[in-house]
């Protein structure tokens, strides 16, 4: 039962930045959750700017999360944040979230969870030891038709699947390639800041965890070819991995941030013995089904026929785009559930969100792919 | 400046209504604006279940809109609600818009405004003299992409516009023919709460808003083909109607909703001496320009070479789609610029967005639809 | 059975022709025709030209198409020409079909077969008087998704046909409006060569043609709205038509030749009460079958699930691209069963092309449209 | 000078082959070529069934090859064919070939040229030393948006290349991984027909061709996971190939004939530093330009502002789409230009077709990537 609205709070996000509005919106499309208390920046005159412009109380605006967390554990039950969402860049998310895990909070935490896998399994380990919610936001997972998908894979409507095609090639960094002097500052290319790689942990692990939930197919071993276009860039900005998955599926994952001209279109296709899949991100309410007869059949958004995962995650009915927002609110409705029954005491619900465990699988794929391209693509083992 | 949310107060959008909770997720998405009032239903009982969901505090959830005009004006200034949201059919839009402008609060009202022009006239006079502000949910404006065509055409690079093609085919009352059993009881089909019209009045207007929204193109003269295809429908159900815009421009623009297997595919096609332009509903976040020289490029949104209004209604980057929701908030974050000038007492601002004008022309392209029609598609001038 | 090539002969279709070379190309596609003769033109130089770039035997390249009939039947049987494709602009066709047919050759002829109605009639008659085959190239009804959108209707799987859209806009006369100088000359914009009309001549009829052949629908009467945007046309480049058909479909046909940056997209849309349909010229190979359900399932060209017809008018399999060339050719193809039952004797089989009474039907279309367009937009019967 | 029609010649394409029709109709398309004789098959009673229904002379309808050979060469030089086209499985590529050429015919022939390297060497000096056309029918080259693609990379238009994907997957074998037995007798998965390679054989090679043609990158070293799913197949039929290209470009290249439901669409990706290009086989008339900016043009066939190369390969305007056939028919033009200059005796020309060094390559091709393939996927440099 829903009787109030969850207390959120904020780290990173300020002005100016682009997923922490993403969260914001994406935190209170349903009317379920209030932002009540942020540190939007590790900056603490950008942190009261933004809590100024986003009409928070400035009491509740900090400087630091630690200040956050130290001030919110002394409110009364009834005012401190129920949950908090973080949002900075990569490296501070395992000190972060570690915190406030061991501050009894409930924690969002964008992708990559970590930049390290032992990392990530020290976290994997606290939240367990907590028993607080932990939501990962592999957003694509969000979307109806990708639920769809997943529906279908599972039920075993496609047979045995052979293959799996998945691509998130991006060019925004292309123009950086002749002009270096423009991405002069960016943290994507920072190892301390964004951990051992770019272009694969910034969105390749998001193709990893959109074949895992869709077809919930496990890497055995791959073998990546990495390279590095863009001249400043100390890491990756292109990896081309190709992938066994356990039980004999093959694979092609591709992720790329110098592919002139692309914008966001991860895609995902999948092959059975008895059916192909295809979803494509840029026109997500579609779910293509290939027929080896030769037809093809598209499915779309808010249909009655659909699965109930795929239903229920469609907040419009057929022909009213969902966007990504909506997409990405999914996940945030899913970890409510989580949250509501954690602050009753009531025993955990099966949530349908990314966890720590998805960070740990995360993780783990960077690291292997990092020692695959290192070793001139060996096939190297998924390690865990 | 915005130093607090606004309080949006809601009639109609009761549990299991289509456009009240869109109207909902709209209002706040952008953290600018609170729901803490609602009459959401005629039916008392209905009205409550509805606020308990939405966890407001039941004494703001009111059995009818008179009894909410009545507490929320008694409310201080500081407590209640800085406009209304009327989401109720179309029959009632007029009395329950005219009662709580009367009383001095802003209204946000979806469409049509009325059921009659003439009520268009007098709730257009009573906006003006209440200098309040009025906003009427023509949401398909809202899209980033409609706005760069606007911009395109005000700017005049498509050269002087001569044809315009707009169609806004749906095709769920398609089953109603073979089981009109189906559609007893749906208010659209029934003249005393949908008004003179159906189809046109549902669907029609939005397309003849679009068009003038994105051309500044107005009716001069129109010959409509109404048909009824559902035997218990009492109104139309498709709409073809040829046009002479004034000017000299021709156009076509057809309403259905027995085109079997459409969703909502509305859609517009201008082309003038230069350039044509088309833009898809059901695949918002592109305009696709045509040069007659025989390429067509895709603009696509949250891309820096837009206009400001295209830039400034993207929530979010290229390649992460925009949808629905976010096309209907822009309609109310354009509303709040407006209330929160009338709030502080200030200068209204220009706001982009649909108003009591916009309803009264709407009103008046269906009477003449309907005059049209009636008269085996004579050549009817727009009333005015 | 075929035991040799035919002997083709052309009438028009000189060097720089458009339709001339589109006509040879499809007309021996199958190796079943060869080009033996022609009157290429009424320029003899040019005609005598155009023979030898096509390295024809100068005998029997012609100065008029009457010399040519007068010396082609007087080659022995086993020699002289089984049939004329006539290629000329539209004023010419009749006189031209007649001389060929009361001369004992069977016809190909473009569309529109006549420029009058009474035209239409007259060589409609004869051709039934001579018994010969005539094939008039509504070529567009000879690609394979369009057999199988006829075969959908034919067999009912739409349920009762309630609404028709169909468009054929073209964009090349855009840049006419302001450049008219450009088109001086140009005989499509010209009554004594073009007929009466020029836009709904030349591709308005494909598209009346196109929804017959697939729907079986006939018009019972119809509203016109003609524009003429370039000044120096004599006569229409923009109409608008509402249809009602026999039985109670409505429809909307339009057809344009100033729709900027359009190249040559005809499509049609049909909704019946159980499924509705959509075909694209520009994308030929695909058949959109859309259930109301909410699903859309695209059926493609070269599959076993497609109907005879549709699989026996590929030249190749699934994902190789026919294209208009081969279409075209399906109309020879099926020409050629009856010119050979001709020649051999035998009685006439049926042939799936467009024939005489097609013309017929064209031509009253045309009339009626334009009589429409002369009163106002007036409901006008079709003529007969 | 085209004085005359070429006489050709063919080795296979029996009535139900796939291939052999399709030269057939790309041979003659233009009116440049007659198929006068052949030995359509091995089995004398097919090869004379097929000259039947292709209406040939008996006299010209051989029991096989070496015969044709034999009493082709006999014939005067004004009757005697001028080419061959050679449309047998890959096998017997080799010997046919070498025999016609050393007979002094020239010959076109389908792809992959031979089975081996060593072959397609020995026959690519068979080429030099008899001076006689040869080409190769990599028939997707003589699309004219792939000749624009290429005249745009050639001119430097993308900048420098890094980053190209080509992908080629079909789906018409998955049926075979849980019916095999379907499958028996085909000769693409019989190495002693097929040669070392299936599905890279058959249709990997045309995507590393395309690659080639359009940006003029040569692979340097490549690394190939090729797997078995169809039981009773003895070669591969899913091939995932990660490539460094000289120069410094990284690309994918895949081919798979069991992506279930897929039909044919080869396509290539080619990313520069400054614009991006796109090309989709199963929608060839048009070429998809993607601007870093956040736009993207599409080009359309037969209009004036593409290259000569792109112009003079459409047969049509605009808007009339090109397909499958005439693709391969401007393989053919561009051969009868080299055989009129050869049997002119004049000095060869440039021809824009595929040719024994093509072959070539593609053999290198071929034997690179089994090479990986059997070293689990070890970078390979390309054999030469």
């Amino acid at each position: 039962m829903k009787n109030r609205r969850l207390r959120m709070g904020m780290v990173g996000g300020a002005v100016g930045a682009f997923i922490g509005p993403v969260h914001r919106m994406a935190a209170t499309l349903d009317g379920e959750a209030e932002l009540v208390a942020g540190a939007f920046s590790s900056n603490p005159a950008k942190s009261r700017k933004t809590g100024g412009e986003l009409m928070l109380d400035p009491r509740r605006t900090y400087d630091s999360y630690r200040e956050m967390i130290a001030k919110e554990s002394k409110l009364p039950p009834g005012e401190r944040v129920d949950f908090v969402s973080i949002v900075t860049p990569n490296a501070s998310h395992f000190d972060i979230a570690s915190a406030f895990l061991k501050a009894g909070f409930n924690v969002v935490c964008d992708k990559p969870m970590t930049t390290s896998l032992k990392q990530a399994k020290d976290l994997h380990r606290l939240v367990r030891k907590t028993g607080k919610v932990f939501a990962l936001t592999h957003n694509y997972t969000g979307y109806p038709m990708v639920k769809q998908a997943r529906h279908m894979c599972g039920k075993g409507m496609l047979g045995k699947i052979n293959k799996v095609v998945v691509e998130y090639p991006q060019g925004w960094m292309a123009g950086f390639i002749t002009n270096p002097g423009n991405a002069i500052g960016m943290w994507r290319m920072d190892p301390k800041i964004a951990g051992g790689s770019c272009c694969i942990g910034d969105i390749g692990i998001h193709a990893e965890n959109l074949v895992r939930y869709i077809t919930g197919l496990e890497v055995e071993e791959l073998c990546a070819d990495l390279s590095t276009f863009v001249k400043i860039n100390k890491l990756e900005d292109d990896g081309n991995i190709l992938i066994h998955y356990k039980g004999g599926a093959r694979g092609i994952l591709y992720a790329s941030q110098i592919s002139a001209g692309e914008e966001n279109p991860l895609s995902i296709r999948v092959y059975g013995t008895k059916l192909g899949l295809e979803w494509r991100q840029e026109d997500p309410n579609y779910l293509h089904v290939k027929d080896p007869a030769g037809y093809r059949t598209r499915y779309s958004k808010g249909n009655d026929y659909l699965c109930p995962e795929a239903k229920g995650a469609a907040r419009l009915i057929w022909g009213h785009p969902d966007g990504f927002i909506e997409a990405f609110a999914n996940i945030y409705r899913e970890a409510y559930r989580g949250i509501r029954a954690e602050i009753a005491g009531k025993r955990m619900p099966v949530c349908d969100h990314p966890t720590s465990l998805d960070g740990v699988v995360g993780l783990a794929f960077i690291e292997t792919v990092l020692a695959s391209g290192r070793s001139r693509s060996k096939w190297t083992r998924m390690k865990s």
